[in-house]
């Protein structure tokens, strides 16, 4: 099975089912494009016809955007335990990664993921008013009662898989959340598949300017 | 079970998940609040804690996106058959319906649904390649050798419910598809479903322009 993705430093969309993979200890192959390259796409046509990262292709099946692939791993590399066992708390981690999925423009457009980059930003209202949605579900979550573990739904799931981009966002624009939000940072962000992730993303050439990056895949 | 919506003329993502329990047979009880009025949110709050429409309140679950709500609906309420059999077309519907689901700005945009009105509009370039991507994949996925059926992979699937409020879209705005598009417009618009759906919209009071509503929910 292969995993096909863009640069680590930039690729959002391509952390997630990396993550997921890593985090499950799902053995594959990582295939890395350079994205912002001439080519990006012959180099990518090579190992899968679907014209975009990420990409899994098992066997002959391919499967493309970060939900897809991680419903898929769910059901075919993970025997479903993917999302919580509970069923009240796997139907609400869907629905918290489907809204996030669909949504948080301003968060992706004002802050682009660059996992080495340090900086300070102002903020529109719009995009203070989606880190203080993610602030407060974290908090949230990370206090119910029922959930026991490190992370949002105790041990680690999807869910954790599709915020850890916003999670690179908020250390590397030093954005401030509450006490329970930064204990889910530090978890997070002392993955070792995280750590992993950025030392990779760290190794890479800076191709680009972070400013012209927004979210491309 | 409940699934609360909002007015079926207008709220595109209501249709989703609603139709998916319609076509698949699943019994519930419909809650139908309307959109853009005062008491909205609290007669929301009467139903669900989840201030969002739609909501499927099942017991005590809570499933708001209409894409979390229909895979909630897969695992417990389908016994899998939301999804096509077939490993590689389960794969594929899953990957179209993903990316449907993070995209189709421009289409949603200057196209809002309106199941009642006839309209021809000018579209911009970003809304024609978007509609020559679903043209595409229409025509592509009803011409594939291993899909019998008339529906996009066969028999009716989640990923039919996904497409159905396009499906209205180009019917009402005189969206110009090929043949196989074409084809399967018909079979969309004659599902029984569909039409009570419709009969229900034409039914209700036009509380505001068309142009107003964009894509609020």
């Amino acid at each position: 099975m292969k995993l096909i993705i863009g640069n680590k430093n930039y690729s959002s969309w391509s952390l997630r089912p990396w993550l997921a993979l890593k985090a499950f200890s799902v053995p594959f192959e990582e295939i890395e494009l350079r994205l912002f390259t001439d080519d990006f796409y012959s180099e990518l046509v090579k190992h899968s016809p679907v014209g975009k990262v990420p990409v899994l292709v098992d066997g002959d099946i391919n499967v493309w955007d970060s939900l897809a692939i991680c419903e898929y791993l769910n059901e075919n590399h993970l025997d479903n335990r993917g999302w919580p066992e509970n069923k009240n708390l796997r139907a609400e981690a869907r629905s918290y990664v489907a809204e996030m999925h669909s949504g948080l423009f301003a968060v992706r457009g004002e802050m682009p993921m660059n996992c080495r980059g340090k900086k300070k930003i102002f903020l529109s209202s719009e995009a203070k008013k989606e880190v203080e949605w993610l602030d407060n579900t974290w908090a949230k979550l990370r206090t119910q009662n029922e959930i026991k573990g490190d992370y949002l739904f105790g041990e680690f799931s999807l869910a954790d898989a599709f915020f850890a981009p916003i999670v690179f966002r908020f250390a590397t624009y030093g954005i401030e959340v509450s006490e329970q939000s930064k204990d889910y940072l530090k978890t997070m962000l002392a993955h070792p598949a995280m750590q992993e992730w950025l030392k990779s993303a760290e190794a890479e050439d800076a191709v680009i300017d972070v400013a012209e990056v927004g979210e491309a895949v």
